[in-house]
């Protein structure tokens, strides 16, 4: 007998989604109620939003902490029986009607792909950073400020994450400081009226760190501009929190149109430049970047697919 | 002494949210988060959200009634303390830099405006259906479905809501018909298999009801079609689901642009044509009615008036 249409394309997934944060969660979630066959694909489930200490803007969720909110998508997830796979993808391309997706373990054929690959934290790029990363540097207030009480440490960064890490490291140390290089912060205002409100929290504007010293740890910063007359800041700890870039190469590899950031151009439906391909989340040009929007992304995301799969398989 | 700004203007609001929804509310969080002086008018809080028995696709909610997540969209908002309105929004007009809008109460002036008004339900448009609303004829399965153990009851439509409405009186009928002008149901894929695995339903296809009848309560529809033979279907109650349209009274007082449906055209800011008017959720252009893609709206809609406001008062 010969083998069905569906028997021969067994291999053949309907959608592989890349990332696993709220974006591409969100996604999974949409594109298993549409019963497409999906695979996703994310080394951290939860991404970005893992860390965040307190996320109260997602609505219906009061006031819960990031990694828990991301629990919950994951739950979510799990009532569809999609499983997230951490294989690492190493790469992505075209080939005829479908697109080839590499991993560390394996080659997966699909016959669209839902990018959320979100962002990688940005680096300070200063003398000191790597050797002293993880003692006493770190990316990630909410994984680290617990070993802060009764010290002093620094944020540097005048984001409302910047504003956020500095809030809950206040809860911990002694002293913290902001370090920003602007004149004003750029976080929420409710955000910077807890940080003038708080009094262990002390901004220190239009200043940069040029160096991390330490021997074993770090033990101060090096400053462009002297803060109370001296360029060297005794510090425990340095919390880097100056953004993120685009984490685009698997965009790359599929040559999609990107903005100067680097961030995937969609529109309105979540379509990318190339026809079966979506994007969703941080990852896109979508200049607000809060978990709702980008979960609402994803929805698009995987409804955009689900029609475009109707369109390759009914033209 | 000369007031000051800020009490000169004291009765003008930064912005007025009108909708209550899961769009409005998300736009009232992120407003109230952006410590905008902001005025909600809902007549009814949760709007079309309420009346869905389950939500299975707000991620986060594996599965969880309508009407209770909108109720945690509330209790999120009221830690803010924004009170929602329950005055009926009348009109809304631009006067100089400002808007006004119009209730059976009052008018309040605002600096923009975000417009949340989402959808009214679609009639049927046939004899009897006036007649015997309430008595048979209803528009909210939620509401009603529990009213028909062990009778009879139809569902006319074939959207997903219809599908999900034939469902849940399965819940509690004998016997459930789903009568759909078309030959296949517009439901989501899972949904409609739900319908085919479910012994109780049985889709009538291709056929409408051109007439409802009954003395005090309904006895029963007339189909243009025959079903087994016969014109006349006996029933206790219709569930008349045949979509909503765009309630957008407010935007054609302000002039904004629409699409041929009547909703509200916006860009991927959540701006329409009109500087200081934002939309959100399903009054606007946006295909896919969801309620994380309508909130993820507010959340934008929200933003972009806060820019707006900041752009007004610092020029």
């Amino acid at each position: 007998m010969e083998p069905s249409q569906s028997t021969k394309k067994s291999g053949t997934y309907d959608t592989v989604i890349i990332g696993a944060g709220a974006a591409g969660m969100t996604a999974a979630i949409y594109a298993a109620r549409y019963r497409m066959r999906t695979k996703v694909f994310g080394r951290e489930v939860g991404g970005l939003l893992n860390e965040a200490h307190k996320v109260e803007n997602y609505p219906g969720y009061s006031s819960i902490s990031g990694f828990e909110l991301m629990m919950r998508f994951k739950e979510h997830l799990d009532h569809f029986r999609v499983p997230v796979s951490d294989e690492n993808v190493t790469g992505a391309k075209k080939d005829g009607d479908l697109f080839v997706i590499t991993t560390d373990k394996g080659s997966y054929r699909t016959r669209t792909v839902i990018i959320a690959t979100g962002t990688i934290r940005r680096k300070l790029g200063v003398p000191g950073e790597r050797e002293l990363k993880g003692k006493g540097v770190h990316y990630c207030a909410t994984c680290d400020a617990p070993f802060y009480g009764g010290k002093t440490a620094a944020v540097v960064g005048g984001s409302d994450s910047a504003a956020q890490a500095a809030l809950l490291l206040s809860e911990y140390a002694d002293k913290v400081y902001m370090i920003y290089r602007k004149a004003r912060l750029r976080a929420e205002p409710i955000t910077v009226k807890h940080i003038q409100d708080n009094p262990k929290i002390e901004v220190i504007y239009t200043t940069n760190v040029t160096a991390i010293k330490g021997a074993s740890k770090v033990e101060k910063v090096v400053l462009d501009t002297p803060y109370k007359g001296s360029y060297d800041l005794p510090l425990d700890g340095l919390f880097i929190e100056i953004g993120a870039d685009p984490a685009n190469t698997v965009a790359q590899d599929l040559g999609l149109a990107m903005n100067e950031k680097g961030e995937i151009r969609i529109d309105r439906e979540a379509k990318t430049s190339v026809k079966g391909v979506f994007a969703a989340g941080d990852i896109t040009d979508t200049d607000y970047k809060q978990a709702v929007v980008g979960a609402g992304e994803g929805a698009l995301a995987a409804w955009s697919a689900y029609y475009c799969l109707q369109d390759m398989l009914n033209p």
